[in-house]
């Protein structure tokens, strides 16, 4: 049986927006770590693995593992009916033929309980191997949503490349060529130059993941591009769970503490064992980026000829997506 | 003839707004009273009927009673011309061909002239037959509004069921089900468990319909929920005519006096004699609940087997729409 | 070759902005005064001029005259892929098979580039005789805007007459008639009776051309209407580049000077020497009034039985719409 309550419902709207539409169906594994999603996209393309640890809900039992299958349209509607800041309660008895959400109002005598379908879906979960990749970015999720979308509307590949000097996306159109250049953060010599020192850069890379900077300071003046808007959105959504935690000062990113904590870390880092040169499809890129609702940083991490991870920290959890590259001749 | 004049044209586009997509073509009635329009949806379901008073124009004069039939999209469109601020007058002789509307700029040497050809529309007046409801709802506006679209979005009916506890709204989908319970508010002993009181309670529901509240305080810290756009500028678009009239406290709703002043009464006021469960078809609620731009409550009534009454009671007049319940097996 | 230096994208993007659906395809001419593009629209009715000055850029330079022909569609692409404020460096080579165009960002480490393939155009530029109009009408760019957008959903037709009284648009429609007086500001005697004074009024209506109003103002108290979101944000849009610039006090208009400085100058002025009673299309108008978004001033010129001249004149160029009169029986 399982009993989970989180909350603010704003973070399971946000998680699902980031899914739904790659995924249709997928089995949510319920155990006493929490709840995990794994799911190749509709194309079997790309693999989506998201998880909500057990400590990020106020309230946790799941006495033994137990699969929620969904149809992700329908979750999406019901989670739709909550309002952001309601507390969410999820229960599904051991073998239940459907999983109850119960919206309680913090505001106003409202009780809302929804109870959707499950389904028997057939999907194996894959495991995925533990990568030591050649090159690990990390930038604000805002920029890498906007890259994007830039790119996405001259064409439909994205070359990543990873150099000493930052991290470069370029795209070949039919009527324009573009080439963004994001410089790496030169504080702090982030950059390494070989493979040795790789587990100390792994864990530098480990703490950049869970440091976090606010995208509406990244967009300065920025206020009158409509164009941006889904980006402003985006960073006027996101609620900061954790305002009155303690702000890591720019620059200085190595001390900041192993805690959640969200620090104003801003710019790009960087680790990097070996020049690395990808390329993508875009529109999976694009579908990736809508997770900049749940966190102002991603990572990317690379290595030749092995699937980009593309990754979310979130407060209660974490979103990876796992994308092949595309064959190039070049 | 027909001339009247209304301070602000936001009465008249939301009115307009409320309407437009039930009803193609209307008569609106002109007499000393007032503005009235009655007509039945396209489909033959639903009943609306929206009146202006006299009283709440700043210049009215109708010598004898006269009949504008006017096509709903063409008015519209000539209102939408109308800044929200405009004085409007309109004028029509007694046997014209146009309604003729005067937009003033309050701000600027701007006049604008409109004339909507009229038409010869064929409908009968209804007489809509006093009924003595089981039970009365008063509550939000928004949350009416909100609740439909919640429950629109997962199946085709809703079923309305007051008891004592609260109402109750539920809905069956193909993929999901739904229920949202709105409690009553406790204080004040508002229910009464029989039909004696009832005219004691009628007096009461007459009071509370021209409460009104604050839609916004109710919606609490939903700041950031990209769901709530439309309920969100609903509140903010609404213009306090009556913002400097004195507030009636909240909790203190048997005390408002009867002038037309919006208290700031919270929740959901419910007077019953009995237990009320009835079911209707949610695309004709979600229309009705458009008129949530007119004012921030709304007052729903209901008997069994009887059409429910959809009542908002504005500053310048009221809307009602009835809506005959679906048969069901239940 | 050409390098030149414009601080803030949003001025590029305006301009295309206010382009891109009349033209598709168009010859940048760069020579040492700036960058001009003449083109007639696609349905070779309408003809736009857009000029940048070459003192409108931080930095010019255009050793020989070139022309760049480009697909404005693709232009435009890859203009929306800068931030409003990033500053945009333009660059072609003299028989260059590219146009490139490199973004800096004034808040990050980010360096974008890209490049528009250019293509021939085979394309006349045609000269535009200059033209002593009869009438000459200085308005609010955002009050035009609604004007067209207000009379263009009754029809497709709008008459624009000049008298002494003002400017009057008119339109006929199936359903409905419209009529919008936007009478002319009495101070200061601006109408002239006769044509002798023609040529003193020929200088007072360039004034009138540069000086500003702050459209905002003259919207009063319509925040809360819908429909005039596109005016508002209009307006919210337009960066004040001069804010800090001397304001012409209102009435004061022929005492501002003739520098580029932006006014507070509201209402409408007028300048005729004779009555001018027009037709046009409206949906060309329409394209026109998207200029909105580069000044808060437009410029109405008009002669019978010529085309009438839709000027708007911007900080660092101006932009000019010619529409030829549709023949009409009255």
């Amino acid at each position: 049986m399982l009993e989970a309550t989180i909350q603010e419902a704003s973070t399971l709207k946000r998680l699902l927006d980031a899914v739904k539409e790659l995924v249709t169906d997928g089995n949510f594994e319920c155990n006493d770590e929490g709840i995990h999603l794994q799911a190749m996209d509709n194309s079997h393309v790309a693999l989506v693995s998201a998880s909500l640890r057990s400590e990020g809900f106020s309230n946790f039992r799941c006495d033994r593992p137990i699969t929620l299958g969904v149809n992700l349209a329908s979750l999406t509607k019901v989670i739709k009916c909550a309002k952001d800041d309601d507390e969410v309660r999820l229960t599904a008895a051991d073998s239940a033929d459907n999983l109850q959400l119960v919206y309680n109002s913090k505001a106003s005598d409202r009780v809302a309980q929804y109870d959707v379908k499950l389904m028997d879906i057939d999907q194996e979960t894959l495991t995925i191997p533990d990568t030591d990749y050649d090159a690990t970015v990390s930038m604000s999720s805002a920029e890498f949503a906007r890259l994007c979308r830039d790119l996405g509307a001259l064409g439909e590949s994205v070359a990543i490349e990873v150099t000493k000097e930052g991290v470069r996306f370029s795209c070949e159109g039919d009527a324009a060529n573009g080439t963004v250049l994001l410089k790496a953060d030169s504080s702090g010599g982030r950059h390494s130059g070989g493979s040795s020192s790789k587990m100390k850069i792994k864990k530098e890379e480990d703490e950049d993941a869970r440091m976090d900077e606010d995208a509406s300071e990244d967009d300065g003046g920025e206020k009158e591009d409509e164009d941006e808007d889904d980006e402003e959105e985006t960073s006027k959504k996101r609620k900061r769970s954790k305002a009155s935690s303690e702000k890591a000062p720019k620059g200085k990113a190595k001390k900041a503490r192993k805690t959640e904590e969200e620090g104003d870390v801003q710019g790009v880092q960087l680790v990097m064992s070996q020049h690395v040169a990808l390329t993508f499809s875009i529109k999976y890129l694009l579908n990736f980026a809508k997770s900049a609702n749940l966190c102002n940083r991603v990572t990317l991490s690379l290595s030749n000829d092995v699937p980009l991870m593309v990754q979310y920290d979130f407060g209660q959890g974490v979103i990876k997506y796992f994308l092949a590259p595309k064959l190039t001749d070049s």
